[in-house]
C-alpha cells in the first residue's frame, strides 16, 4: 500500500519560509501595482485548446500541457490546455469582456503558467508570473507609470537596478537606413554582441549574416555610438533622418526620458556604476540609495522583438549576475488575434523567481520572515494550559502572532519546536508563574529570561 | 483569423471587483490563520497520477483531470493529474518532507484545485479551498483553536454563524450500544431527517434500511434527546455507557467544550437563535455581536464519516440558507496511505465561494472594494500634466493609490472613467489651477468640488 511520494520533475513544494519569502515578494509587487492604481484579475488555469494554439509558434505549441478529463474517452481529443502565459489568457479576457471594461484598462495580474519544457537549474515547469499592462491607450505616460513602478517595486526590496530602455521603431529605422529593413535581428544580434567580441568580430558576424559591406559600414556609426543619453540621442536623429519610422522611435525615447525627468526619476545611468557594482558585490552590502533609477539606452535590446511595437523594456539587477528579473514593452496588436484589432497597449513582467534568487544571493530578505509567530506559550499542566489560553488570547487581540504548544511535554521538547520555527519569544508558565500571575519570558535570541505581567508581555513584544 | 473567444466550462474570469472581494475573504481569512501560528505552503498544481489515483473513490477517480505534454506521442499514457483536493497533497507533502518538518506541524494552504464535475450553479470545475490543519499531536487544543479561527474569521467578516459539532466515536458507540456496530452511516442519516420527516416516519425509514424493531427501539433515548449541551451529553454518557469507544467520544467532546469556554468563547447556543435570523434575514443588517460564537452539539453530522475518527466541524451561516460554509474534523491516518501511519491530524476547510454568496446575498462586503484608487488627475495638456505627475508622486508617497488619466481627452470621458471605476475623488487642474498650484477636488458621491492645495488633498484624502 505504501507508495514513495513525489512530485512531477519541474515542479516545486513551497514550506513555510520559502512561501513567507515568495508572499513578501508578491506582497511588495501587489502594493506598488495598487499604489498606480491597476487592478487584479485572474483567469482559469485552463484554456480552451484553441486559445492557445498557434500563439506561442511551432516549439510552444509542442511546450503546451493538455488537459483531458479522466472519464472520457481515450480517441477523444483533448479540447483544453493549462495556461502557457498570462498574455493570451489577457488577450482572450480583454475582448470577451470588452463591454464591461472601461478603457484604458489597468490590470496585473499573478498567477502559475505551465510549459513542458525540459526541466533544469532555474528552469520550471510550473512558474509564477506577474504581469502589468495598461492596454487601450498609446500615450507614453503609461511607459512612464511602468518605470516608476520598476523603481518603486526594486526601492522597496532594496535591490539596485538598471533599467534598459530601447525602441522598435528605431530598430527598424536603422535597417531602413542602412538598406537591410529585412535585417533587424540579424543586425540587433550582432550588435548585442558588440561588448563581448569587438567591433571587428561584429562586423564579420554581420558579413557571414548575409549584409553586404556597404550596409556594414553604413552601420559603424551606430556600432561606435557612445556619451550620455542625450548625445546618442541626437545622434541617431542624424543617423534616422531619412526614416519616418525611426525619427518616430527616436521621439518616443525622448518623450520618455523627459517624462520620467518631470515624475522625479533620474533618466541618466552613472558611468562609474559598473565599477561601483563591482565593490558592492564584493561587500554584499544593501547598497540601493533613494537618488533613483538608472536608466540606460540600449539598442542591443531585442527582447519578443516580432511582438513589440514601440517602447521595449528589460531590468537587469546591478549587484548579482542572474540575467533580466523583469522586462516587457509596447505593443500594438494583442488582441487582434481574437478579432479586437487595433488596441494598443505596454506591460511588463515581474520574474519571481529570479528576483527570489537575487534577494537571497544578496541577503536582502527581512529576518522577520523567518517566522511569523512573535511569541510560544509553553504548556507544563491543565492550570497553565489555562492560563496560557487567555493570555494568548489577549496577545492575539493586540494583533500578535501568537501559538500555545498544545500538549504538556518536555521543556526541551517545547523550546525545540520554538528553535525550529525561529520563534523569537517563548513565554513560560510554571507553578510560581502560575501564583504570581505572571510567565517568565524568554528571548531566543540572547537567552535572557525575565519575570513579567500581560501588560508588559504585550509591550515587550509590540 | 478571428476566434469567438470563450473560457472552459465550469471555469471562470475574475474581474477587478470581483478579485477585490475575494482577496478580501482570502487576506481575512490568512491574517487570522497567521495569528494562531500557522504557515501557508503550496503544492505544485500537478501531481503524480499514482499520488491521486484511488485517494477519492471510484467516483472521484473519474473527476481527476489528467494532464499530457503535447509533445508526447498519443499513446503514452498521462501520468499526470491536476490537483484535487489540498488533503491528499498535504498528505503527501508531509510524508515527503517529514525530515524538516517541526511537529506539531500548523500549515495552511489556499489554492485551487480542478474536478471534472458536471458543470451546475455554484458547483465548479476550477475553485480555490483554503485549508488549515494541525498534524503530529492529538490534544484537542489543536480542536480549539480551529473553532477560535472559525469564531475569529466571521467575527471580521461580519456574518453570525453557528457551528456544529459532532464526535465519530459517539456515532461509533451508539451504533455499538444498539448492536448495530456495522450500521452507523445509516443510522446518522435518518437521525439527519429528523427535523424534516418526524419521529415516526425516521423509524420506519430506520427499519426499511434492515434495523430491527429491537435496534430501532434501542435508539429512542438517541432520537428524542433534548435540552441543554450539558444535559444532552449527560444523556449520552448514561445511553454509552456499555460502549468504551462512545464514552471516550462523549469525553473528547466535553472536553472542547471545557476549552471553548476556557478561552472565553460561549459553548452553547441560544433556543431563541432562530427565530432572531428570521427577523435579521428581513432587515438585512450587519447584527453580529462581540457575544461570541454558538456551538451546538450535533450528533446528526457525518461529513465524511469513513475519514473522520474524533471531532466533526460544520459552520453554517445564520443569515443565509447556504449549507456549510466551514468543515472538517480529526483524522488519524492520513499519511498511512504514504507509508507514514499513526500521525493524528485536525483540520478544517473554508469554502471561499459560499462565503463571498453570503457576503453578497447579507452585503457585508466593505464598499471601499469597489475601487483601490483614491484620486484620479484629470489630464487636459502638457504642463498640467506634468503638475499631475509631481502631486501624484507625492499622494503615493503618503500610501494613497493615485491614477493619473494618461492623455488629454475631454473631460465627460475622464470623469466617466472615474465613475466606472468607482474612484472617490477626481482632481482636477486646469489653467487657473495650474497658476495657483492648487486643484479642484470633486467628490464623485456628493458632488461637492472644492479648490485646494497640495497639503490639504493628502490630508483630505486620508
Amino acid at each position: 500500500m505504501a507508495q514513495k511520494p513525489s512530485i512531477p520533475k519541474g515542479t516545486r513544494d513551497f514550506g513555510a519560509v520559502e512561501m513567507a519569502r515568495r508572499n513578501y515578494i508578491f506582497d511588495t509587487i501587489k502594493e506598488v501595482f495598487t499604489l498606480y492604481g491597476f487592478s487584479q484579475i485572474e483567469t482559469p488555469a485552463m484554456e480552451n485548446i484553441s486559445t492557445l494554439m498557434g500563439k506561442y509558434g511551432e516549439e510552444g505549441d509542442k511546450l503546451l500541457f493538455r488537459v483531458q478529463n479522466s472519464g472520457e474517452k481515450a480517441a477523444l481529443a483533448p479540447e483544453k490546455g493549462l495556461r502557457y502565459d498570462l498574455t493570451v489568457p489577457f488577450a482572450r479576457y480583454v475582448v470577451q469582456h470588452r463591454e464591461e471594461i472601461s478603457f484604458p484598462f489597468k490590470r496585473f495580474q499573478i498567477q502559475p503558467v505551465w510549459r513542458a519544457d525540459r526541466p533544469q537549474k532555474g528552469r520550471y515547469r510550473e512558474f509564477y508570473q506577474c504581469d502589468v499592462d495598461v492596454i487601450g491607450n498609446d500615450s507614453l505616460v503609461s511607459e512612464l507609470e511602468l518605470i516608476q513602478i520598476v523603481e518603486e517595486v526594486y526601492r522597496r526590496l532594496g535591490i539596485r537596478v538598471c533599467l534598459h530602455l530601447n525602441n522598435r521603431k528605431v530598430l527598424a529605422g536603422i535597417a531602413e537606413v542602412i538598406g537591410a529593413p529585412d535585417r533587424m535581428m540579424d543586425i540587433t544580434v550582432a550588435i548585442d554582441k558588440l561588448d563581448k567580441i569587438g567591433l571587428e568580430a561584429v562586423n564579420g558576424e554581420l558579413l557571414e549574416r548575409g549584409l553586404n559591406a556597404e550596409q556594414v559600414a553604413a552601420l559603424q556609426p551606430i556600432l561606435q555610438l557612445s556619451g550620455t543619453t542625450a548625445e546618442k540621442l541626437t545622434a541617431l536623429r542624424s543617423i534616422l533622418r531619412e526614416s519616418e519610422t525611426g525619427l518616430k522611435g527616436v521621439e518616443e525615447l525622448e518623450e520618455v526620458f523627459r517624462l520620467t525627468g518631470a515624475a522625479g526619476l533620474t533618466g541618466e545611468a552613472d558611468p562609474t556604476v559598473k565599477n561601483e557594482v563591482n565593490r558592492a558585490l564584493v561587500a554584499k552590502k544593501r547598497s540601493y540609495s533613494e537618488s533613483g533609477l538608472s536608466i540606460e539606452l540600449d539598442l542591443c535590446l531585442a527582447r519578443g522583438l516580432n511582438y513589440y511595437t514601440g517602447a521595449i523594456f528589460e531590468v537587469k539587477a546591478l549587484d548579482a549576475q542572474i540575467g533580466s528579473i523583469t522586462g516587457g514593452g509596447r505593443y500594438d496588436n494583442l488582441t487582434g488575434i481574437f478579432g479586437m484589432p487595433g488596441v494598443s497597449g505596454v506591460g511588463i513582467s515581474f520574474g519571481a523567481d529570479r528576483i527570489y534568487d537575487v534577494l537571497t544571493e544578496l541577503n536582502l530578505f527581512p529576518e522577520s520572515l523567518q517566522s511569523h509567530t512573535r511569541v510560544l506559550f509553553t504548556t507544563f499542566g491543565q492550570d497553565e494550559l489555562m492560563m496560557a489560553l487567555r493570555w494568548a488570547k489577549a496577545l492575539r487581540e493586540a494583533g500578535i502572532p501568537t501559538e500555545v504548544y498544545p500538549e504538556p511535554t518536555k521543556m526541551k521538547r517545547q523550546m525545540g519546536y520554538a528553535d525550529q520555527k525561529h520563534i523569537p519569544w517563548v513565554a513560560i508558565i510554571g507553578g510560581d508563574e502560575l501564583s504570581q500571575e505572571k510567565v517568565m519570558l524568554k528571548n531566543m535570541t540572547t537567552g535572557e529570561q525575565q519575570l513579567i505581567s500581560l501588560e508588559q508581555l504585550v509591550t515587550t513584544i509590540q
